[in-house]
């Protein structure tokens, strides 16, 4: 998926392109499911042949409606050198494309066949703008409001901290008071680094600060939390539902934020929102939202859903509009996503 | 790698093979070095591809003396997705061949770069004999006896803890008082039928139980090593220095088992011997013994290497004769392995 221009944030250089890994399901009916997943520049080759030829071997002739014994199965079957990392991917790809197929079958919309809480979910724009000039950045967020949005994620985590307080400073004041905004540093950040960026940035009213540090460094993201004075939202780097027990038992994480898409899929979203209910955390999310939609519109506690890095919308037959902030969960069956593969095709690497 | 028997341990079911990942790099001026990774079953075709093209792609140009300074721009390339998982098997077999490369045109072995604390390593033969019966089980002890081993482990996690008694009972009056003998549980257990197990395995003067519950578990694992009774042991499942550092944090390993194809490669396993030894613990090791060797013979808190689980010595110029349960590592520069590419070349998938 190439983007239009490159993108950039604190840590991953400059994205040039996002690779789309896309799992279709043919069950012996005829009916059909499809999950998607994918990487940031890189990588996405390894997770293609993770499932193709890896997981089908496994999964040719079994029970499509078996979800979590096909997920154990599959988990297991990588887990030697695997255990997370890019196999996680694989796997969110393969589960989502199985719920899919499940819903699809049932005539029902996943929202629906997960319980169903309220499928009104808000939605913000998570900016991939570090190297934007103030007034681009400006402008980006005078775009996401006519686009609907009425929630903005910034990034921070430039050489200099005066730089990060002078572009948070002006997105508060061309905002105004109480527009929720949230900032991004992508892991740029010692402990003491952030606590310190923090300690300035919490002038502005800001709903979270996002991963401030490695995702390895739990002990030194509760300091972050703890005297930073900021709420702290991570998650698209962990990749398994013991990851986010274990940031949320070293009290590191105040917004847990799994990617469906890396995370384990739906059915492991769903665990992290039922560990994060059960700390009294709510439950954000990181990109796919057109799938993510689904799982937050079944929980309790979910908060503000980030929308995609980059668009599918060229490639979909319908759309999810945005209205006054508000993304609505389709009722059409399964997730209700349908790829126009041959308009794909032409993006084949 | 095909095996000549399939072997099985309670969670990887039955192994038919190992998939080697071989690296060759070399410089402008036309030096080599040498490193692989290996998978049990699944998994090795994804690796290749974050090798080729991936990891090439940013590698190829720049100075291969830098080790360091690779690995982190490997690390980061394919971060997002990765962190750990096969990411990490990629990253170590590149890093063995950058270490080779270098040793070799120094013309000095690897462990005497590193340092060098005494190149003679004792050694244990790690059996995958869980579904051997008992009489299997002690000719294949029998077995490693005649090759030189003088300690060995063998699989635990039968699905009757009876069985297990009775086939540890049987191999410690075989091998006699006093000769060291390990068991491996691959995380079979939940942590109170590992302390059950333990409670009854300690009987037989075990060096140390293995893995006996899945590396996700830390908390579960500290309470095991807490009231079991026996040393624990484990790593080969850890793919990060900070993996290493929360299971050691969480009191819940007392022989950190790193594998240096799948942690990081030589980089990551030394870090990981200093950090076991700043906690004042040993360092053991998991398979590819003709490569860890150099590590463990520059490490002052280094105990016993595991040997390899499949051999690798048909295609090897020289190997290492086990003499009285002791490895030494090799003198010939870099690591000292020659793979018959031409004879390997027969196996490919």
């Amino acid at each position: 998926m190439p983007l239009a221009t490159a993108l950039s944030d604190s840590m991953h250089g400059d994205m040039l392109d996002f690779e789309l890994i896309v799992v279709r399901i043919t069950d012996a009916d005829g009916a059909t499911g499809m999950g998607y997943t994918y990487t940031v520049n890189a990588g996405g080759d390894a997770v293609a042949r993770m499932i193709d030829p890896y997981l089908g071997d496994i999964l040719r002739g079994e029970d499509a409606d078996l979800i979590d014994a096909l997920w154990q199965k599959m988990w297991w079957h990588l887990h030697y050198a695997g255990r997370g990392g890019h196999v996680t991917s694989a796997i969110s790809a393969v589960d989502i494309a199985l719920w899919d197929l499940k819903a699809r079958r049932m005539g029902q919309p996943l929202w629906r066949v997960f319980g169903g809480f309220d499928p009104r979910v808000p939605v913000y724009a998570g900016g991939i703008d570090l190297q934007f000039s103030t007034e681009q950045l400006l402008a980006q967020a005078d775009g996401f409001r006519a686009q609907g949005f009425r929630a903005i994620k910034m990034k921070v985590g430039r050489p200099d901290l005066r730089e990060d307080v002078a572009r948070v400073a002006a997105m508060r004041e061309h905002l105004g008071d109480g527009f929720p905004l949230m900032v991004d540093a992508n892991m740029r950040w010692s402990a003491d680094q952030a606590i310190a960026a923090a300690r300035e940035l919490r002038a502005f009213d800001l709903l979270w600060l996002e991963e401030p540090v490695i995702p390895d460094d739990l002990r030194g993201q509760a300091r972050v939390l703890a005297a930073g004075g900021l709420p702290i939202a991570a998650g698209e780097n962990l990749h398994t539902l013991y990851e986010f027990r274990a940031a949320i038992d070293a009290e590191a994480v105040t917004y847990p934020e799994p990617d469906v898409s890396n995370c384990g899929g739906m059915t492991v979203f769903r665990k992290i929102a039922a560990l994060a209910e059960a700390h009294n955390l709510p439950v954000t999310s990181h990109g796919v939202h057109d799938l993510t939609v689904h799982c937050l519109a079944a929980a309790p506690n979910r908060t503000y859903m980030e929308a995609h890095g980059f668009s599918l919308e060229p490639y979909l037959a319908e759309t999810m509009p945005i209205v006054d902030g508000v993304v609505t969960a389709p009722d059409r069956p399964g997730h209700g996503l349908d790829l126009d593969f041959d308009r794909l095709a032409s993006l084949r690497a």
